[in-house]
């Protein structure tokens, strides 16, 4: 039984983590999930598939935290060593696990293919662990005591973690673990202010100590700010936490776009629906990422029919109408085009906000006049057309992209919410 | 001086990685630059914005470590404390940097803004540490003997991290560490095929100890095939690596879509490109993924000029000509109308060829015999058309669309190729 888990630590095990070739998502998840549960998960290790230092790092994370969660290393093949470190770590040997190998056996029979011999080696589990079901692949997960803390791991692929941290690993935390300190975490997320402006308005309430503490990350557009308030009993650190969080959402409350959700594309879901508004969308430059943004959103069909990428500027005439001698005139990427796509999308659509772009993504296509990373959009509404340009100079293609579609989105919002548009 | 340095470690600090807001993505890029020198970063930590387990961590890691690299927590904001606290492991005080603060005020004047106060703090490094300029943003960076180890610190946020990496730490490191054990790493990409019947096929190629040793990861329809060989010479490592290299493409060449990008749509644009063929697509589940994705590449607008994203069925109608009784007597999501949409983008757009794509992403709108993540792709070409079925069960919306758009990239890519189509 482990009493009062306030601290825990998460390991990621694989070479293509610990070489670059991919991010580990899976600790932030888990943490993210802890956290709601009042355990904090103080700090994340990313190690490559060495059996010595993932021994070393089992016995000396458990050791620290009374709970260690790894992920990863539990494939078929030969550099997956997950198993035997742990097994080492914890001073026992591998057992196969019948139950393990009759759902290996199962997933295969329902795949209609033999199981390859490979794959049997994923039965074997530490001795004296319990073995925790995959209900989304192949590898069982684990729970083992090693001295005075215990090591779960969990498979990499993060569909799988997910399945076992929610089915298998969570439910026994909540059993064994305990209710944590009383703790209250509200977010709120903002669009058109940058980071410093935010924090010179806030100032001390930023300050290391504070409580209820406010913390703001910036990414893509968006700011994501956290309220964690921490408290005697619930009662009080949600009265406090949400006191804070009202007085923040407030003072910004002309870029408060979701307390919920960072997807702006979610808020701007919402807003269309509830003005039984539909968009569409006449893409250049962005190539489509709009209108992919907008229909991530599940319920986004009831806004959106179509939308149309013109990468040439024959398109543009041809979808939408552009004429030749506008876009002679001032070339592609220019106030004038980008007002023409955006009516000629309203047009062929029969929508009632279209939102179009074109610009510069690079590496190449730049002048002194219009550099790479110059964005013009079009907002056409029944009544009216407005237009904006951005620079998101000294970006790389891709961050360009990125940042149009945001900035884009933005302003869609803002325009289907009634909200006046970014001073820039 | 530092001799001989061959592992490395890294530390991403921030409350937004360890609260699982953002994945730290700087510690793979820095592992991917540094292995190319010859030094192998054997472990990355994150750790929140915490002066004592940041100060203890800078020290443990340099006792280990030659070189240890911190990116995050050098914003001008109160909870970033990576300053202080890697002058405090030091044993050194803060002091500020003239020419960082000089720095500082030129780029707000830049922007024609006065510099918030809060800023200044930016310019404050350790008494001992050398200061590494920030091209790309407002942090400056440092470099500061820890008892045996440098601990190098860079800014969090991806570009400015980068600029700091590539212009002032890399330059150091080679001028400073001299070169590294003979490494010589070497990718493949491949497509339709899975990760465990390349591991049975490859078998004893990938166990632990071999040289050169073969690993593989799968991430989203790709398989990314690492070939590491070290010898005492680079000719000799060289040698080994490329053997097995080559080795590999062979008995997997129907696969093997690159050596040098893990992107498929850049083997699909220099595919297009090398036929002198035009693309096009007519997108609705993906809701323009596919045509975002080949033109994240750039020159793709060389064989890319127009898509459609046609999500209602009257838009399958109005922009594709689908013939509404197709619609009404199959459905949208059928092989029928996939070929209708790929045949009416081809007519419409003039393109060589064109693909299309209509499935249900779900989460609603399943039924048994169509469940969610039933996909149906269509391929026309000039003077024929081809449908395929697939189907992505037990994923969520996200992770149909991606695996959709993949998988139609794969069959235009083979198409182009004159490959076959993967069995399933």
């Amino acid at each position: 039984m482990i009493h009062d888990v306030r601290r825990a630590a998460t390991i990621a095990i694989g070479n293509e983590l610990i070489e670059g070739c991919h991010s580990d998502t899976n600790s932030g998840e888990i943490a993210a999930r802890l956290a709601e549960l009042g355990i904090e998960v103080a700090q994340f290790t990313v190690l490559g598939d060495d059996r010595d230092r993932l021994v070393r790092a089992f016995r000396e994370l458990t050791a620290e935290f009374q709970l260690v969660i790894a992920t990863g290393g539990l494939g078929p093949t030969l550099d997956d060593i997950t198993r035997e470190a742990a097994a080492e770590a914890a001073g026992v040997a591998l057992e196969m696990d019948p139950a393990a190998l009759a759902h290996l056996r199962e997933l295969w029979a329902q795949r209609g293919r033999p199981m390859p011999k490979t794959n049997e080696r994923q039965a074997w589990i530490p001795a004296t662990a319990q073995s925790m079901e995959n209900s989304a692949g192949t590898a069982p997960g684990f729970r083992l005591w090693i001295d005075g803390g215990v090591l779960a791991v969990l498979p990499g692929p993060p569909r799988e973690m997910r399945a076992m941290l929610e089915g298998a690993l969570l439910p026994w935390v909540r059993a064994t673990c305990g209710v944590g300190p009383a703790t209250c975490v509200r977010s709120l997320y903002l669009c058109g202010l940058p980071e410093s402006q935010f924090a010179d308005d806030v100032g001390p309430w930023m300050a290391r100590g504070e409580n209820p503490r406010v913390d703001v990350t910036a990414k893509s557009g968006v700011l994501s700010v956290r309220v964690v308030g921490r408290m005697a009993s619930q009662e009080e650190a949600t009265a406090i936490t949400e006191a804070r969080l009202n007085e923040l959402a407030k003072r910004f409350e002309r870029h408060v776009f979701s307390c919920e959700d960072p997807r702006l594309e979610v808020a701007l879901v919402r807003a269309l629906g509830e003005r039984q508004w539909r968009i569409s969308f006449a893409e250049s430059c962005t190539g489509g990422g709009m209108a992919q943004r907008l229909t991530d959103v599940s319920g986004s069909s009831a806004v959106f029919r179509e939308s149309w990428v013109t990468y040439a500027n024959e398109s543009k005439q041809l979808r939408l109408g552009v004429p030749a001698a506008l876009l002679e005139a001032h070339g592609a990427v220019s106030r004038e085009v980008a007002e023409a796509m955006a009516v000629g999308a309203l047009r062929e659509s029969g929508a009632d906000l279209a939102l179009s772009v074109t610009g510069i993504a690079g590496p190449d296509g730049g002048t002194p006049a219009k550099p790479v990373g110059l964005v013009w959009f079009g907002v056409a509404e029944r009544d009216r057309v407005r237009s904006e340009e951005r620079r998101f100079l000294q970006h790389g293609r891709e961050s360009i992209r990125a940042f149009a579609v945001h900035a884009g989105l933005e302003l869609a919002w803002r325009t289907v919410r009634g909200q006046p548009w970014p001073k820039r």
